[in-house]
């Protein structure tokens, strides 16, 4: 099998950038890459950069690219909208002006869902959810109901969210990808049968972008968020995103009005009149500093091209199924994930009974998936960090865990 | 004058301070460290340290700590707690358990201000704000309002929002350092006042936290938010902190629901339950990157103590005074802040018509301070990183440019 991971990684046309990220000396497979990406070696060299020439040599006047140093990012104060547009173009497919860098996955979430709730017509008082979401969207979508005396409507995924979705339906929020089993949604058809309840879709892109192809432009989406930390390799906490379509900048009004989202930040005078297009979503002084390696990533990302990302995590997931058959199905371990490629993100998730503590025993040799209950191990397979034979020599570790009982 | 400065300098018991940060090639006078405090050189290391053990080598197990890394500020999923008891302790005399690390402080603000809200009793139903405060500190408080049904009382400063403070009064927010003026309220005599009618404080403490002393405990604070870039130099946009006394922690919950501020983050099962202690204010995962050059510039505060800071930062705040009586009293400037030390903070404004224009030239010119309207020139004077010799270069520029006509 061997002879297999080496043949497809020769073949492999993004071959090259595994190299580009810095080395974990005992990692033997990183496999994780779906939770936390790799840092780009880039990043490095960029965050040093910007410490020297950017917050020493601009100091204040980063934030309006007054003095010696012009950053390629732009001002500071541009990033949330410059930043926002790049991600857009490289993972969103969506247009200019309707991407917005800003706070956590968590923050924005609360600020979209509450907008388009309290900008629901009467009547409309349902949020559906998915019961099989990654928890954050649950917890979100239960505040707000509660605290806008809203009912939320569970669904078991986003096929049935999109069907239950009716004249009592505010907002449906769902992934696009479920952050456990991989299944990959039809952003086109759940976004077009919600809006034809007369609804709102707010999709949770945080384990698409940068795996799986997206065209909210092309969807008619409504409003989406995301993480940058997973397939964008912006670092441990790094900043997340939100879409909004740009018809709907002046009908919703998130609430947390703070001085970067008003019209004019720096008049600083009475009342706040939000500030027109995609602005008006941020709220507090934008993280410039945690946002530093996303640019780097995304250049990554836009070099190598969505279509190639799309065709290598295909490859990933397709070798990792397949030494899943020949491999682990015989030691009685179970697929979660679709088979169906054309149904499946960027991971892959397999489940055994006493899957925890194979995982720390994996972890202990150097193989790092993640677990998630219950007792599912989920092998994230970054397009642009992971070999074939990084997937071979995990899974064969796994193997030979779990046939030596 | 220059024999003074000098002198001043030579005297200084933290004169070996400013050395231990990078240097700003261009820059003759930085006088905006209460805006974005300069970098410290170890911030420099700790973050390319950390990019490489941490990021690159532990991967995703830096959220844990397992691996082959331990970073002094443990594992990753304790920093909002562990960096927030840091900032207790060496910033805003409170204890630990009560500070997290977190979001914006326009988040922060949000979420603490609602909480207060919604936890007030039955007619309770005002919020007192300062027209004179910061914008963002307005803007949350008039949103939270309009959605939450309650009033807003302005008051013109914070002596009078605490004595405004009656029995309809849900919440009084207020800078503790009011962000144009530099005035310095009296925290305990503010707080016991508000306490006496009933009401809750919530203190905004980003214009003082590594300037002037504060006693959290001591005062017996309700809330209070801050952050950390400016005189705690952790970096343009670095994350914001939350501090919620013990007693209440069972009491107020913030409505930004998500999974870090859950019981139990990793059983990502149904239904949303807070955790127990400060940990309940955090919502997405938290910015650790981010948070790297705080660490730093903590450690150089505690290193320096906060008597020794208050001590420079007054005798900074002194000698601008003295400039400005013998340099720029006599050209039509006149003093906007507090002229008793023991009522300024750690900056100094001065006013005169057409400083816009003014500022501009001293920023041509290398010389950095900020303008806010009207026409207000902001000397913020850094207690670690300021000279004298830099404070009197920087005003004998504006001496001479004003002198010019």
């Amino acid at each position: 099998m061997s002879g297999r991971a080496a043949e497809l990684d020769a073949a492999d046309p993004l071959a090259g950038f595994p190299g580009r990220f810095l080395p974990s000396p005992d990692v033997v497979a990183y496999l994780d890459g779906n939770s936390l990406g790799r840092p780009p070696a880039a990043a490095a060299q960029r965050l040093a950069d910007f410490v020297r020439d950017e917050w020493a040599g601009a100091l204040i006047r980063g934030w309006t690219g007054d003095g010696p140093w012009t950053s390629p990012e732009g001002p500071w104060m541009e990033w949330p909208e410059r930043i926002g547009d790049r991600i857009a173009e490289v993972a969103l497919g969506a247009a200019p002006g309707t991407t917005v860098l800003a706070d956590s996955t968590t923050v924005l979430l609360y600020k979209l869902a509450r907008a388009a709730v309290d900008a629901a017509p009467p009547g409309r008082t349902e949020v559906i959810a998915c019961t099989d979401d990654f928890p954050t969207d649950r917890y979100v979508v239960e505040g707000i109901a509660a605290e806008r005396g809203a009912a939320v409507v569970w669904a078991a995924d986003v096929d049935e969210a999109a069907a239950l979705a009716g004249p009592r339906t505010a907002l449906v929020v769902a992934s696009h990808v479920n952050f456990r089993t991989a299944e990959l949604a039809d952003g086109a058809a759940v976004t077009a049968a919600v809006q034809a309840a007369g609804a709102r879709m707010l999709w949770d892109l945080s384990h698409s972008a940068g795996a799986v192809p997206l065209d909210l432009a092309g969807w008619g989406a409504d409003l989406a968020v995301g993480c940058t930390y997973k397939f964008l390799c912006g670092g441990p906490g790094s900043p997340a995103y939100a879409y909004v379509r740009p018809d709907l900048h002046d009908v919703l009004r998130q609430p947390v009005q703070g001085w970067m989202g008003r019209a004019d930040p720096f008049e600083m005078g009475p009342g706040y009149r939000p500030a027109p297009g995609i602005r008006h979503v941020v709220s507090g002084t934008p993280p410039i500093l945690g946002a530093v390696p996303l640019v780097v990533g995304l250049d990554l990302l836009a070099e190598a091209g969505t279509a190639a990302v799309r065709a290598k995590s295909v490859a990933l997931t397709e070798f990792a199924v397949e030494l899943y058959d020949e491999w682990l199905a015989p030691l009685g371990v179970e697929l979660v994930s679709p088979r169906d490629p054309a149904r499946r993100g960027g991971h892959v998730t397999i489940t055994r009974p006493g899957f925890r503590a194979v995982c720390d025993a994996l972890w202990a040799r150097g193989v790092l998936p993640d677990y998630r209950e219950p007792d599912g191990i989920r092998l994230g397979l970054a397009p642009l960090s992971t070999t074939f034979a990084e997937v071979e020599r995990g899974l064969a570790e796994l193997r030979d865990l779990l046939a030596r009982g």
